[in-house]
């Protein structure tokens, strides 16, 4: 009697580590959480790999009947599959902390996430990242300018910043997003940036400002950005040159 | 002709993917790099699933060999298996830098990485973690500021401090960087922070001030600890309260 949170990793069912097809194979219910990631697993070829039919749960599923799944985890074992690592979506935290409250045992096991992965896709170091944020699409025509706080707070000790672009009701583009950060504020869009798309797939990787990053094909989303800390190391600008096409001009904030 | 760097993530050769295990069975040779991280993998074990000998690269074969490692890969279908996710060590950058520039096909295969990891097991929000800082041991008896001054400029802006802790010449231990941050600057000790042991594993966890986490019994590395951010979210302090014996006083900072 257990509820197993499992990773799923960054693209499709081949990301499954050998310690969570164990879990999902040995679980009494193995249920699949899709809506807080964009995934590229065959629901299919992920059954045929467990070897038993998975219950995917819609968002109502997982906010409203977590405690339904709670309280099924006292009597069987119970794997909840999600995209990426779990515990990144905060939803899962608070069905984390539901579950232990109710005295179920829980168990996770982890698996690649963008916030690691970022750091290999554009050869930027991990130490350099400061505070992530995500660029929603406008909510009754409001533009949140939260993202761009986190860039100008980051840029004030010398960071990087991811930004996750929003999933919903669809994934966002790069140009879309570089649309949003200049309508909020316009000097942003000068910025040295790395748009990444289809990171852990067959990923694609372009280096400029971040207005020119608008006019690069990226192809199909999801799509990430990294704004650019106000110095590079020369390894990072090196890693860039060779695998992102920067530009030229991206030589002068090497320190 | 290739040369596929696959992440082994946290814990034990069970953390290896499905996609990651095929890469290494199908390749002509399999190197395994275990300095840059602590592992639990047991090598045997990981021979008998990808069928074939492991060699053991060591700290010199891959910073002063890592030419013959790409020249190798212009011949042969060559896999570089890490522990975590791959490049969270800029070492493995700069083969990959090498690599391309030689037109060898380069591949990346992620995995978990405590970067990710730290925030489903210490149930911190992902978009609240600022830098992260390493603290090593003191070197000719010279302590590096460098962990306090990251922990000063993410409390700046109201950000968690991930301290990744030394490995060399052995893993260090939370009561050893509590001692190292407090001879560098005494104020730290009076911090909320959280410390964690084997995460990905049996893992550990409690929240107390910095000067506190000394006291408790972490058991074995690996230990990290994270220093908190002025404030918490309501359910970060529920989760910590819940998993970590965080102390009373904790609500405090609450926002």
């Amino acid at each position: 009697m257990s509820l197993t949170f499992v990773g799923l990793g960054l693209w499709d069912e081949k990301d499954l580590t050998i310690r969570g097809l164990e879990k999902a194979r040995k679980a009494d219910r193995v249920y699949l959480e899709l809506y807080t990631s964009k995934t590229f697993i065959n629901i299919e070829r992920l059954e045929e790999l467990v070897c038993k039919r998975i219950e995917i749960l819609e968002r109502h599923h997982l906010e409203e009947e977590s405690l339904k799944l709670v309280e099924e985890s006292r009597e069987k074992d119970v794997v909840l599959l999600v995209p990426g690592d779990p515990f990144v979506a905060t939803t899962h935290s608070s069905i984390l902390v539901d579950a232990k409250k109710r005295g179920v045992e829980v168990e996770i096991v982890h698996n690649a996430s963008i916030l690691s992965a970022i750091i290999g896709v554009t050869g930027l170091h991990a130490y350099r990242f400061g505070k992530t944020a995500t660029i929603s699409f406008p909510y009754r025509n409001r533009i949140s300018r939260y993202p761009a706080d986190v860039i100008k707070q980051n840029l004030s000790v010398n960071a990087h910043t991811l930004l996750l672009l929003d999933l919903n009701p669809r994934p966002m583009k790069i140009e879309e997003a570089v649309e949003i950060l200049g309508k909020i504020d316009r000097s942003l869009l000068n910025l040295f940036s790395v748009g990444v798309a289809r990171v852990g797939g067959d990923s694609k990787i372009f280096c400029d400002r971040l207005v020119s990053l608008k006019e690069k094909d990226f192809g199909d989303p999801p799509h990430t950005i990294v704004v650019l800390a106000k110095t590079l190391h020369i390894t990072e600008y090196e890693f860039l040159k060779e695998f992102a096409y920067a530009p030229e001009d991206l030589k002068d904030i090497v320190e």
